[in-house]
């Protein structure tokens, strides 16, 4: 598919492949990080680390546990805790993968076939909640309540977010409110959990914990801001997903919110009828790309990415100047970068 | 449907109708448990109270947090943890159940539709984690982090347990230890667990914890030996689920796995057709029970039961005599006694 809307393309670096500098600051502790993973993913259930595995190399560079590693450098942490805790981010996020996949009844991640699509929906349920409760039992072995109390207040919320996100699917009068509940919910919590860890393991006061968790939340929204806005923009080789995806699924992110509000009564009827009925006729995408740019609901998200983005950076202003920080602040650029 | 095998006839004590010293024993505690799992299964988003109540209501007779309350109780404890903790385990025993359903794509539990027939898939996988989630927010709550090594670790089993029953169902060559293997952990192992916290909260010697675990992974090895019998032999209004369940699914069972082995060549290649190929044909079920019946399978089954659950009344025999090793103790025998 050959569709890429305008969108943000001022601000394209044709240089920039992708978070160099935090893969460059963490690389040794990332390297440690995938033997953890590869470690307990380990069962004498051949499937699950069969599965795991397959879910695990699927899933992407590793943002999640990254923070960890750099927020943990960020607080000057100079222990060993960070990896364990750095593989449970990574394994709790990795069983949300499987089971959304299961949810969205997906057929490719990253390019790649997902899980439920080769070994079916019963294995990607079970061997995700074989990884949840893996994460636990690591986080267990870690010792530490605080860290235990933070990851598992954000399983509770991305699961409720999850569940959130299913009731406002296919309804176009969810409005902007509950769009950014369900994102702060199912996508920021996590990645403000996994900053504010570092934090943890490094002992440091609790204002150091809240700005990393901020930085965290807010990075996370405009991550997921952009993902959405990719969804209608993304040339499908780059994104390794389907544009359109969430326009099939009747997925009511913040671009359709915004063309909904601005429609005529033509374009209600238009959206009512992908949305709501999932009635769609050839050439539905194009038409709902072409009002998205025509009300400028595309830009307007991105636009609003870029405030989460620059959030994100002022929460890390209190930190003294280092790498981890400039790898940090630069993740946060990226992010809203990437969307060519 | 009206199949009866004589299955433990002998037993049968018409009088029986449930678990009334148990019951009895742990009643108010049990009240205030009921308020805790009311309480903390709320959320924001109305679909997860809504769906969580239908599963806790229809999830039974709350064995598993009873056997805490008990275990709680022989061990002498007087304070409030247990209470919390009861409730930690039937929250990861509903998510498992509501996984568990749809893995199985069950229709009917204990008489009522599943949540996954009512509400459909996604939001029981949903759900699921989120009670999970939350038993780990209440186990953080509780701070000990014996209990949480003790229940992720269960979480960890049960979940190996569930994917290895999957990988050895329409396997008429699985053998007997194949079968024990998945009932220690998709069904003893949160029996064990659910037994043992108790005397962790009571601040008792390791050789009691051990004592209780063994009593609980014993019982629970019992308990689903006789469910894995009633699903060739109970009265469907009895069981509340219906007759042949496991074997329209291919489950290899222990009274599946006797069946196999004693089988003439005509029979393998009936067991073959039902449980490989799940080519099934009118009478399929009458035949296998006739069997089962021939071979003496269930009543072996039944006789496996019976030992394991007699093994669970002896991991008792160190503990004082009080109330609560009464109904333990009768717990067992029910256990085996209501395969009438």
């Amino acid at each position: 598919m050959a569709l890429v809307a305008e969108i943000g393309k001022e601000e394209k670096n044709p240089e920039r492949t992708g978070v160099e500098l935090l893969t460059t600051l963490v690389a040794e502790d990332l390297q440690a990080v995938n033997k953890l993973i590869v470690k307990h993913m380990d069962s004498p259930v051949a499937l699950i680390p069969q599965l795991a595995g397959h879910i695990v190399a699927a899933g992407g560079k590793r943002l999640r546990p990254m923070l960890t590693l750099a927020s943990a450098g960020l607080c000057g942490y100079r222990g060993e805790r960070h990896l364990g805790l750095a593989a449970c981010v990574e394994f709790i996020h990795t069983a949300t993968l499987l089971h959304d996949d299961v949810v969205d009844a997906s057929d490719l991640r990253r390019g790649l076939a997902t899980a439920n699509a080769v070994w079916g929906n019963k294995p990607s349920v079970l061997v995700g909640d074989f990884l949840f409760s893996r994460a636990f039992q690591l986080m267990v072995a870690d010792g530490s309540l605080d860290v235990l109390r933070i990851l598992s207040n954000a399983s509770a919320v991305i699961a409720e977010g999850e569940v959130l996100q299913l009731m406002t699917a296919n309804d176009t009068s969810s409005d902007e409110n509950a769009y950014m509940e369900v994102v702060e919910a199912k996508t920021a919590a996590l990645f403000a959990a996994a900053c504010r860890i570092g934090a943890v393991v490094a002992e440091r006061p609790e204002a150091e914990e809240l700005a990393l968790e901020r930085f965290g939340r807010d990075l996370g929204i405009a991550f997921q801001l952009v993902d959405d806005v990719l969804d209608y923009s993304a040339l499908q080789a780059d994104l390794g997903k389907s544009v359109g995806d969430d326009f099939r699924d009747g997925k009511i992110t913040l671009p359709v919110v915004l063309a909904f509000q601005r429609a005529n009564e033509a374009e209600k009827v238009f959206w009512r009828r992908c949305l709501e009925d999932q009635d769609h006729q050839e050439g539905d995408l194009e038409k709902a790309i072409g009002l998205m740019q025509r009300h400028g609901t595309l830009t307007d998200s991105m636009a609003k990415a870029r405030d989460y983005a620059s959030s994100a950076r002022q929460a890390l202003e209190g930190f003294a100047e280092s790498p981890a920080k400039a790898a940090l602040r630069d993740i946060a650029d990226f992010c809203v970068e990437r969307a060519y």
